[in-house]
Parts: structure tokens; C-alpha cells; sequence
């Protein structure tokens, strides 16, 4: 029994993670595909389009067997962490035997050097770093740096390093491979070259199209069930959902569907309240503070806050995570702890949970199927985790447009799905 | 020189509001007409539809020669506290002959022998107060208890008290007296009976209807400019200011438009938290917090939190004071204080211009007429309840729909309004 782990957002899931999907099968020629899953926030600091219930459905509907989730103390985080916590979870299954990702670059021993730099820290790119920390530059754009001199002066071996760490998939590849070296892990990681549109490309062109093209596209057609346009880049199932959820009134959602409710919360707050968020430092509290003043929309923020230092990205992290009320020493405490404190099954097929049935043996953090049951734990990491967990879905379901689905409490009576 | 006062809301500014301001110069035979009047939130515990300067605006088109804000703490108050906010304030401008308030009953004499019992609050009335509070009633429904006991019981005199107190425009005017009564000042009390829909009915008829059916009709007509429903009951400054202010975004404002933002900020905030907020006792904070975990739209939570002991509209005033941030605290500091610690002008004609300059000379408060002025005060009284009115405009504004104007800091850079 071969057992394949996807680290995924599906947000939402179109044809360029079908393709991946069956070539990662082909390639490891697993039995299973599990998938590690963003939930109603994702890594590039934003709600989901459509919620992870949904989400999950769609996932089940398309050929994944088992469906965790990604707690938002990771899924909303920098690539590190955002790789750390679910490479980590994929690792304590006890059953994984690959991890596919796809990148840009698609030759997995160049990542893996890379890989290698990062967890090693030799003297001369830790030199580097901090040289050009020093001038100012933001942590993503100085580690580029000194990764790029480091290779062009150390150990070039005509590596276009430039090239592969320009790009946000290999990135997130390379900080896999770096989990798994530093848990030790036996997950063997493999690499599909992406195709299609570039990630972040904005227009929908061919059957492939990225995630921010897809979103674009519906954020322009609001006011329509997702149409013709659609039916090219996203299989049947992910298309019936969205229309489905859409009809419902719980979706499409975007970072705007919250910008009264951000921009009220933070002018309520002193900056000294600001600095107790994520990577708020250095005076980057005032700034939120002003820009909240000084903004009518999520957009306006955004751009008010923005500086060489910080990228927007990051900024969108802090700005949800003050609305989730997830603090900087949330996000300290729970590494502090190892990281992910549970597994917690969005849902699976009837394969899915033949395997959950093995991995309840076989793994090494609590198996969360019902969480409700955990919701009194006497586990006080497992009860913060899944608390913020569900207060930050507490806030999402107010970005529904139908009233009837606002309500608080849905982490702990929303059904698993269930795909038999 | 005769000088007239007003209380009002103009909620918008309608027929009704025209024949008493008419009928109240006449009963007076004043030269002038000055207004107090609340500002972007009024005394049911609601944001205005149309902000304050939009208002003030309408009060000079149409008669009103000096429009002066009665400060949010006061003017999203209690009746007892909307009354002596807004009589403090006209007492303190030092020139004030006469304050005329409509009311259903229309007899001064007979609402000043109410007042005497409230203000000397003789013992077997006050027993009975506290007889029917102990049952658990609210404090205005077991004053009404108390009040006809003790004049049924005590002196009657024939007066149908209950047929009275049972009045809203009533109990508000037998407050203005009592206020008057307890700062010995020297204005005069008239009242004009009140003509056409009844306070609070829910449909407009006639050329004269309730601020309450006008709001309801913007509410039910939100997408089209005030109309032909309107005509009728509007005069033409107000319409027009109306259909302006609607056409730039900046408006019909309800309490359905802040029920996102309610509903976050309350699921963010703790149970001790909410306990800090006015009227907020005997574990009301808890039914508030677990209302916003229930509730999906502003209606939904206001029904979830009503119960016998507390009204609706102390209700929604809680809300407000929680979106403003104006604390229980806040209100008793500022009582301590004795109250208003301004007049501030939200606008004037040539007359009221005039008036303002002998105002400058006779008030025994300081008179602000630029904020920006007073916003670093020495007087921290001054500084603390000017910053509490900036702010709840800070949160007022989020209730536009255009964007450009949710800018925070207005109440320091919109101008006083002028009609020469």
C-alpha cells in the first residue's frame, strides 16, 4: 500500500490540480491520495472563495480519498510555516510515503539542494542574510538574496538559482523538502512541472488557469451563477459546488466581503493592541492604525499599509489574523508545542476512510473526526487550536451574504463530508 | 429678543417638524429659533439616515436659525438623559426664553405637576418604585407603575396619568421639565399637541407622518431615490437634501448597516468585556455575547437579547455604545462633570450668525464652532467627549456605501454648515 500526500488549497479546485492529481498518482503510483488542505483562509492572506466544507466536497468529488485540514495558524502563514505545519501533519499520518508538489522548476534534486542551504545555514549565507536584513529589505526578498550569492560564490554548478527561487511554488517546494530533512522524515518528495497559466497570471486562457485568474474572474461576475466561462478551467464537480454554494448565498467571498468589519475592528484598537499580531513590528502597528483611518475599502488598506518592508501578503496575514484574533504569541506557543496538536478529517470517500482506519493506528497526534468531541479536551493545545479554529469561522461565515448562515458555532455542527 | 429652543431629531426632517417649529414661533412670538439636535446616532438606540451635517442642513432650509449637536452620550440616551443633555444645553447659552416640545397630551400644566413628582420624588412614590422594581419590571415601566399608583392614590385631581405617561413625546417633555426644574433655569416651558401619525406608526399617510413610517418607507424603497411617496410628507429642502445625500453613497443609513460589524466586534469581545458598556447588568453581557454567536442579522440580534426586564431600545443602545466605544464609565464621568461640556455648532443662517456672536458673550460653556480647535483642549472633559463624538462618526461613516467617503477624522474637517 502506497500512500500519496497533496498540500493543497483548492480555492477553488480547478483543472491544473486535476492534472496534478493524476500525474502525482502516475508518478508515485500510490494506492491513496491524501490531501493536507487550507481551510476558510489561505497562504496568501485572504478568505477562501468558498468555505472548506465545500471545498472538501469538491476534493472527494475529484479523486482525493482523505481530506485534513490545515489549521489557520498555518494555512494563513509565511511559506515556512505554512509548509512546516503540513508537511508535519502529513509526517505524523504514519502512513505517507510521498509528498507531490507541484513547482515551477519540476527537477526535485535542485530543490532539494536548495533545500539543503536553508536547513544548513552555512556561515557564508547566514553572513549573507543578515547583511542584507540590515539594509532593510523584507525577510523573503533578503533570503533570496543571500540564496542567490550564496550559490553564484559556493556552489554554483550551473544552478540558475535566480530563476527557481523567484518563483512561489518552487519556494514553497523547497520549504517541504526543508520539513522533512528537519523532521527526519521518510516522506519522499516528488515535483510536476506546473503548466498552464502562471500562478497569479490575472485572465483565464486554455482548460488551465490559475486560482487568482479563477477568482478574478468570478470577483468581476458577481452577479451570476458561474457561468460559460468557467466550464474550461474547472471540472464539473468543483463547478456544480460553486454554483450550489453561490445559490445558497454562502459564497462567492473575498477579503473586500470583510473591509467594514477589519477596518471598524482596527479603528477600535490602540496600536499598542495592533503589536500583539503577527508579524506587527517596528512601527508597522501605526501604520495599520492610520491606514484603517484613513480607508473606505480592503484595497485602500492594504495599499496604505504597504512599504519596501512588508508585502502585501504578509500585511493581508496580520490584517485577518487581527480579525481572527490569532496574537503573535498564539503563533509562538503552538511552535513552541511542535506545531499542528491534531488531525482533523474534513472528510473522505469510501477508500478515505478505509485509510482513516489504518491511520487511527498509526498515528502520532490525536485524530480529530468529530470536533465536537474535542471541543472540552483536557488537552489545553488541542482545545486553543481548535478554538481558534473555530472563532476564525465564526468570522468567516460573516462574509456569507445569507443571514441564515452567519451564525457562530459551525466548527463544532457542520457534518464531516462523507463520499461513499 | 425673544429666543426659542428646540429638542429634536430630524430624523429626516419632515411636515410634522415645519407646523410645530410654525406653531411654536407663533405660541412664543420668538425672534429666533435655535436647535439642539443628536447627531449620526439618536436616543431609540439607532444611527441617523442621513448624518448630522445633512441634517443640519435641512434645519436651516427650513426655519431653524442656529443648529447646535447634542453630544452622542446624551443623545443616544435614556429619556431622562437625552432631556438633560439637551435642556443643559440650551440653559447654558444664556439666552434662551422658551423650549417648545410636541407632545400627545398637549397640556403644559399638567405635565409640570408630573415633573414635581419626579423631581421631588415624594415618598409613597418612591416606594413604589422600588416595590415594582424588586418584581424584576424596567426602570420605565415600574416608574409608569409608580407614577400612576402615587397620582391615582395620592392626588389625582382627575388626571388620566396613565393615558399620559404612556406617551413617548410625553415623558420626554415631562423630562425637559424636570430638568429645567432641577438647574432652576429660567426658559419656559410650552408644548404643541402633535398632529397626524402617531410616534412610531408604521405607515405614512396624510401630509403629515411619523420620522419612524418615513424610514421605514427609505427602507422598503432602498433602490430609487426618495419619490412620490415622499413628496407629500417632506418639505422640498429636506427631500432634496434627502435625494443628495443618497445620490454620493452617503445614505439611507439603518442599523442593518452595522450588523456585520456588531456582530464581529461583539463574537471578538469577552463577556467582561461587554459588561463595561451602558445599561449592560445582571448578566445581560452574557445573552449580548451568546445573541451575536446566534444571530445573523441585526433584527436577529436585538430579538435574541430582549427580555421582559430590558426594551428594545436600550437595547440598541447598548449596541451602539459597544460600536462607539462609549463605556458605562464614560457616561458617569461626564454626569460627575455636570453633563454637556460644549455647544457645539453644527451650523447657522445670517440670523442664527448673529445670535451666535451674543451666544460667544452669554454662554456659560465654551462654544465650538471649529472642532479642530478643541481637539487637543486642555480641558480633558472637553478633549474626552469631543473624541467620543469623533469617534462614533468614525464608526458612522463605515455605514455608507461609497467608499470615498469611510474615511476616519471628519468630525475635524467637515465644515460647519452656513446658509447666508
Amino acid at each position: 500500500m502506497k500512500v500519496l500526500g497533496l498540500i493543497t488549497e483548492y480555492n477553488p479546485l480547478h483543472n491544473g490540480h486535476i492534472y496534478h492529481l493524476n500525474q502525482a498518482l502516475k508518478l508515485s503510483r500510490a494506492d491513496y491520495a491524501v490531501c493536507v488542505m487550507s481551510g476558510n483562509f489561505i497562504q496568501r492572506g485572504e478568505p477562501a472563495v468558498i468555505d472548506k466544507w465545500a471545498r472538501a466536497k469538491s476534493a472527494l468529488m475529484s479523486g482525493i480519498d482523505l481530506v485534513i485540514e490545515l489549521p489557520v495558524i498555518f494555512a494563513m502563514s509565511s511559506a515556512e510555516l505554512f509548509a512546516y505545519g503540513a508537511v508535519k501533519i502529513l509526517d505524523s499520518l504514519g502512513v505517507t510515503d510521498y509528498v507531490c508538489f507541484g513547482s515551477e522548476h519540476g527537477r526535485i534534486e535542485e530543490l532539494e539542494r536548495i533545500a539543503s542551504v536553508l536547513c544548513s545555514e552555512p556561515p557564508p549565507y547566514r553572513e549573507m542574510l543578515k547583511e542584507q536584513l540590515s539594509k532593510g529589505l523584507s525577510y523573503p526578498v533578503a533570503r533570496e538574496q543571500a540564496l542567490i550569492r550564496h550559490f553564484n560564490e559556493t556552489e554554483g554548478f550551473g544552478l540558475n538559482i535566480e530563476g527557481i527561487i523567484r518563483s512561489s511554488n518552487n519556494i514553497l517546494g523547497i520549504e517541504y523538502i526543508k520539513t522533512l530533512k528537519k523532521l527526519q522524515s521518510p516522506i519522499i518528495p516528488l515535483t510536476i512541472p506546473r503548466i498552464g497559466n502562471t500562478y497569479g497570471t490575472g485572465y483565464m486562457t486554455g482548460s488551465i488557469s490559475s486560482a487568482t485568474a479563477i477568482r478574478k474572474y468570478l470577483s468581476d461576475n458577481l452577479h451570476g451563477l458561474p457561468g460559460q466561462g468557467l466550464k474550461q478551467v474547472l471540472p464539473e464537480a468543483s463547478l456544480e459546488i460553486l454554483a450550489e454554494e453561490f445559490a445558497q448565498g454562502r459564497g462567492p467571498i473575498f477579503s473586500s466581503s470583510f473591509e467594514d468589519i477589519l477596518i471598524s475592528i482596527i479603528r477600535k484598537m490602540t496600536s499598542s493592541q495592533i503589536r500583539e499580531y503577527p508579524y506587527v513590528s517596528e512601527g508597522l502597528e501605526n501604520r495599520i492604525k492610520n491606514a484603517a483611518d484613513e480607508s473606505g475599502s480592503f484595497e485602500e488598506l492594504v495599499d496604505a499599509i504597504l512599504t519596501k518592508r512588508y508585502t502585501r501578503t504578509r500585511i493581508q496575514r496580520t490584517l485577518f489574523c487581527i480579525m481572527n484574533s490569532i496574537t503573535a504569541k498564539d503563533l509562538n506557543e503552538f511552535m513552541a508545542q511542535g506545531g499542528p496538536q491534531y488531525i482533523r478529517i474534513l472528510g473522505f470517500n469510501g477508500k478515505g476512510r478505509k485509510l482513516l482506519s489504518i491511520i487511527r493506528r498509526t498515528a502520532s497526534l490525536p485524530v480529530i473526526a468529530k470536533t465536537s468531541d474535542f471541543k472540552n479536551s483536557t488537552d489545553a493545545c488541542i482545545r486553543k487550536m481548535l478554538a481558534l479554529e473555530a472563532f476564525s469561522t465564526d468570522m468567516y461565515v460573516l462574509g456569507y451574504e445569507n443571514a441564515a448562515f452567519k451564525k457562530a458555532g459551525q466548527e463544532f455542527t457542520r457534518n464531516i463530508i462523507r463520499l461513499d
